[in-house]
C-alpha cells in the first residue's frame, strides 16, 4: 500500500510535439491560479521542491543555483563596475539573491507583474530568496515590466530578463521582440549590458536563434550563451546584448579574480571554466545561429509551439 | 498556455498487473497522511471531486449515490424493520447518510479507526455525508472496527461494512476472514443481516468470490450482488450474509412498496428493476462463485495483488 | 533490466474528457493504416491479444466473447426463427462465429468496407473467427454498409450492426442516424429484429439514450441494454429495434430452452440469467432514457466527444 | 480521430527515481527478443527513427550523429596516426562510421556479442551505419568484448567503448571495471588511447566519476568530456584513457588542421570549438569528480539504479 501510494499523482510536462516528461509528486506546499497565472509548489521525485508556473517547472531546489547563477554573472561579471541593476520578473527571488551578491550592487529594482507570486516566494521559497527581498538595495515594483520600462527614465548598468517562455498567445510573447529589446537598450547606460533567458536549444525548434537574431539588430554586441539544467531536461540557452562590453573577451583570470574581489561568498556553478563551456558552442549551434536572420517583432513575434 | 496548464497534473490509478488509468487534477482541496492511511480530496476531470485513500479511489461525488446506496440498501430493504445498525467504516458519512433515510432506524453506530479521516470528512465532504454526522441517532466510536466487535456485547439488525479493499500487508486484509465474519454473526440479532463491499469482479482475481465462499461458510444465505460504478472503471461486488432473510426472495412490489414507505425523499439509483439488475449475475460470474471453494482466514487470508 | 524493458511501451486510451487508461505492450503482432482505418493486433498486460483500430479497443480475446454473446445472442433468441442474417462490419468474425452457432441458420451475409480487416482478420484473429469465414453459409461482401442497404432488394430476418463508435467526424457518425436505421428498417422482414452496439453508458454523455430514441422513432419495440466489459472498462450497452419480437416478453425458461435446441456448443456468457441483468437497468439509466427525446439525424448526427 | 489515432502508443523510459519521459510511437520497424537483449526500431514523435534496447534509447537518428561524434573523435583526433582501431559494442555501425572518415585507419576490428543486433542494423538502421560494415578495412567479431581481450594479442592505436549502460544485473555491469580496464590497457600500443561512454552526469548519482576515478587509476591520462544530447534528454559524458597524448593539450588550431587534412567529408557536430565546449566542466561537476575517489572493480562494480 505504501508502494502504491507514493506513485499516484504526477506532473506531467511537455517537451516537444509528442513528448512529455512526468515526475511523482510527494507533497503539495500551494496551488492557486493567480490573476496572471497558476502557481504550484511542490515537492516531486528526483528533484524535491519545484515552481512550477502555468505547467512549466521554472525551477527546482536542487538546481536552481545553476540556471540562476548561468542568468546572472555572466553579465555582472563582463561590466567592471554593475552599481545599478533591473530585473524584469525572476519572482522567485533567486535572480535577485544572485545579484546581491556582487559588491559592487547599490540598486536594485526588481519589477514583477504579479504580487501574488512575491508573495508566495517569500512564504514558500525561502530557500531560493534567502531574505533577498529584505536587503535594503532592493526596491520591488508591482508593474507589467514593459510599461515600467516604456514609463520609467532611469538608466541602469545591468538589465536582467528573467521571464517565462515566450508560448503561443502568452503575455511573455511580446517580451521576446525588437521593440522590447529597444526599450531595453534606451533603458540602460552608454556601457550599459543585458541578458534575458533565450529559451532551450532544441533540434526542431530555432526560437534561441530568433531571439538571438533579434538582439543582434539592436546591440553591437549579441552573445548566446548556454547550459544543460538537470531538472529541466534541456540544454537552456540565454543571450546578452552589450553596448560596450563582450563576455567572451574576458580571459579566465580575469573572471576568477573579478569573483574573488566582488562576489560574497562561494559560487556553486560559476567560473573561468563554467564561462568557457557556457559560451563555447556545438557546430551545429553555431550553423544555426549564422542561418538564422528572422527578426521577433511585436507584429510577428516568435513563440514556442508548446 | 490555458490549455496546458490545465493538463499538467494527474491522478494514475493501478486496476491490475500492467493496466492503470489518470485522470487530470484540477484542483487539491486536502492531502495528508494520517496515523493509518494516506488521503486526499481532489477534483478531477471528468468525475469533480473525489476521495483518494492510499492511492485508491474510494468514492468520487459524481456517482458515490451508485456505490453507497447498492452497499446500503438491499440488505436494510430486505430487513422488515431495520432498528439498530451498526458501521464498520464508511468515513465519509454516506453510508451513514443513506441508512439514515430508513424511518424505521432508532440507532447507528459508526466504528472507524482513524478520527482525522472524520474531520476531513466533516470539513471536506459535507456533500457526501449531509451532515449525518449530527443526526442525534448517531453515535462514531473511534476505534479498530475488530476490536470494537470483539469487545462488544450489543446485538443489531444489520451491519454494514465499508472498508477498503484487502490489499496485500494492508490492515483491510484481516477484515474480510472467516474470523471477521463470526465476530460479525455473534453481533446480530437471530434475524440479523450484514453486507460487505466485496472488491470489483475482474476475470484474472476471484477475491470477490472467496469472500463469497468464506460469508458462505458462516452464514445460512450469502448473496453476491453487483453493478458498474463508473468512477471505479470497473464492475463492483456486494456480498450478503443473512441469517434469515433472503434478498432474492422479496418481490419487486415488495421493494417498492417498502421504499415508498419507509424511505425519506428520493433514492437516485436503487429501486426494485436495479435490484434485478444487481442480483442477476452472468453466467461466467456464476460459474467462478460456484467453482471457488477457497475460504480466508487469518492465517491464510485472500488479498488483491494490486 | 527485464524489469524495465517489460514496461516501455504503452497503449493509451482516452475514455472521457481528462481520463484515460495504458497497458502494457508485450507484443506487436501488426500494426498498420489501411485506406480506412488504423489497425493494430496487440498482446497486452493483461488481457492478452487486443484488435486496436483507430487508438480504440475493440475487443479483447480474454473478454470478446461478453461482447459478442452480448451483441449476437439477444437478438437472434427472441427471433422464433433466424434464418437470414446480415452482419454489418464485425471485421474480427466473431459476430459472425456467434450467429453461426443458431442451427437455424441458412444463409449470412457479412459486409465491411474494409478488405483488408478482413484478411488482416483471418491472419492475426484466429482466435475470433475460429474459421466463421469459411462456413458454406457465410458470404463476405466488401462494400460500405450503408450503400449496401440502399441498394439491396434482400430481406432479412436479424440485421446486426457491429461498428466503431460514432466519433466526431468519423465515418461511423453516419451509422447511428434516423435515415440509416430506416434503411435497416427497409431491409428486414415484417417480423425482423435489428441490434447495434450503442456506446457507453456514462454519466456524462447520452450519445446511448440519442441512439435509443432515434431507434424508437422507427422500431415498434426499442429495447436499450447493457452489460460490463472488462477490457472496455466501461458499462456496455446495445440497442434492439424489433418490428415485432419483444425480447423483455421472453420469459426465462423460453430462453433457456432456445439456447438448448438451438445453439451448437456451449455459451459462456449468456442466458436467461444474464438476459434478465442485461435488460434490467439502474433506475438513474431509466431517468436518462425517459427524458432524452433528442434524435440523431444524417444533418444533426449524435456523436461522441472523444 | 486522426487526433486521438495518432496518439495511442508511446514509450516510456525512466530517467531517475520516480521521473520518466515519454514519446509518440508512429511506426513499428522492428521488436524482437534477441538472446542478449530486447531490440526495437520505431519512430518516435518528435525524434523520428530510433533504436531502443532493453527499453533504454540508444539513439535517434535525429541526433545519433552528436553521441556518436562525440564518442569518437576526440580520441581519434588526440592521436597523431590513428592506423589500428578496435570497437566493442556499437552494433548500430555508426561508431564505425565515424572511425572510418579517419583516412588514416588501415583496420578496424568490431567486436559485438550480438550477432543478431549486426543483422537488425544492416536491415533497418542504414542511415546510422551507411553501409560501414561492408568496408573492406572492417572485420565485425561476434563475441564477448571482454572475452575478445582476454585472448588477444593484437595491439590498437584506439579502443573505443560503446556499450549500453552498467544497469545493476546487467550485463555490460561489468564493463566499466578496474579489471576491465586493466584489459583495455593492456591491449593499446605504448602510445595508444581509449574512450567509453561513461553514462549521464547526473546531479543524484555518481556513476561518471567514478568510472572517471576508476580510469585514472590505470591510465596516466584520465579525462572527462561531456555534451547534451537531446534525444536523451540527459547531459552526456564519455571518459578517455591515455598512454601518451593529452586532449585537452591539443590547440584550437591542431584540432581543425587534423580535421581538415584527415577527415572525409564533413562533420556536423565535432570541431575545436565543441572541443573546447566538451572539455570545460561546470564547477560542480569538477567538485565531484574531485571528490570521488571510489573505483569500480569486478567484485563491486559500480551501477545505474535505473
Amino acid at each position: 500500500m505504501a508502494r502504491l501510494s507514493s506513485n499516484w499523482l504526477r506532473v506531467i510536462e511537455w517537451l516537444d510535439v509528442g513528448e512529455a516528461f512526468s515526475r511523482e509528486v510527494k507533497r503539495i506546499y500551494f496551488m492557486e491560479k493567480t490573476d496572471f497565472q497558476s502557481i504550484a509548489v511542490l515537492e516531486v521525485l528526483p528533484h524535491g521542491k519545484v515552481l512550477i508556473i502555468d505547467g512549466k517547472t521554472q525551477s527546482a531546489l536542487v538546481d536552481e543555483w545553476i540556471y540562476h547563477e548561468a542568468l546572472v554573472h555572466p553579465a555582472m561579471i563582463s561590466h567592471p563596475e554593475p552599481r545599478k541593476v533591473l530585473i524584469l520578473g525572476g519572482g522567485e527571488g533567486a535572480t535577485l539573491r544572485e545579484v546581491l551578491k556582487h559588491k559592487t550592487v547599490k540598486k536594485v529594482t526588481m519589477v514583477d507583474i504579479d504580487e501574488k507570486m512575491i508573495e508566495i516566494a517569500r512564504k514558500y521559497l525561502y530557500e531560493w530568496h534567502q531574505g533577498a527581498f529584505d536587503d535594503n538595495r532592493v526596491n520591488v515594483v508591482i508593474e507589467d515590466g514593459r510599461r515600467f520600462l516604456g514609463e520609467s527614465h532611469s538608466k541602469y548598468d545591468v538589465i536582467i530578463v528573467d521571464l517565462t517562455d515566450p508560448l503561443k498567445d502568452s503575455s511573455s510573447m511580446h517580451l521576446y521582440t525588437k521593440e522590447f529589446y529597444e526599450l531595453i537598450y534606451n533603458a540602460l547606460k552608454d556601457d550599459g549590458i543585458f541578458v534575458t533567458q533565450s529559451t532551450q536549444i532544441a533540434l526542431s525548434v530555432d526560437v534561441y536563434a530568433v531571439i538571438h537574431s533579434t538582439i543582434s539588430s539592436i546591440f553591437p554586441i549579441s552573445r548566446l550563451y548556454h547550459t544543460f539544467v538537470p531538472s529541466f531536461l534541456l540544454d537552456w540557452s540565454f543571450n546578452i546584448g552589450s553596448k560596450k562590453y563582450d563576455p567572451i573577451a574576458l580571459s579566465g583570470e580575469e573572471i576568477d579574480s573579478r569573483i574573488r574581489e566582488r562576489i560574497a561568498g562561494d559560487l556553486k556553478f560559476y567560473d573561468s571554466e563554467t564561462h568557457k563551456h557556457m559560451f563555447s558552442m556545438p557546430k551545429h549551434v553555431r550553423r544555426a545561429l549564422n542561418s538564422t536572420k528572422k527578426i521577433s517583432t511585436d507584429s510577428e513575434p516568435i513563440y514556442l509551439p508548446i
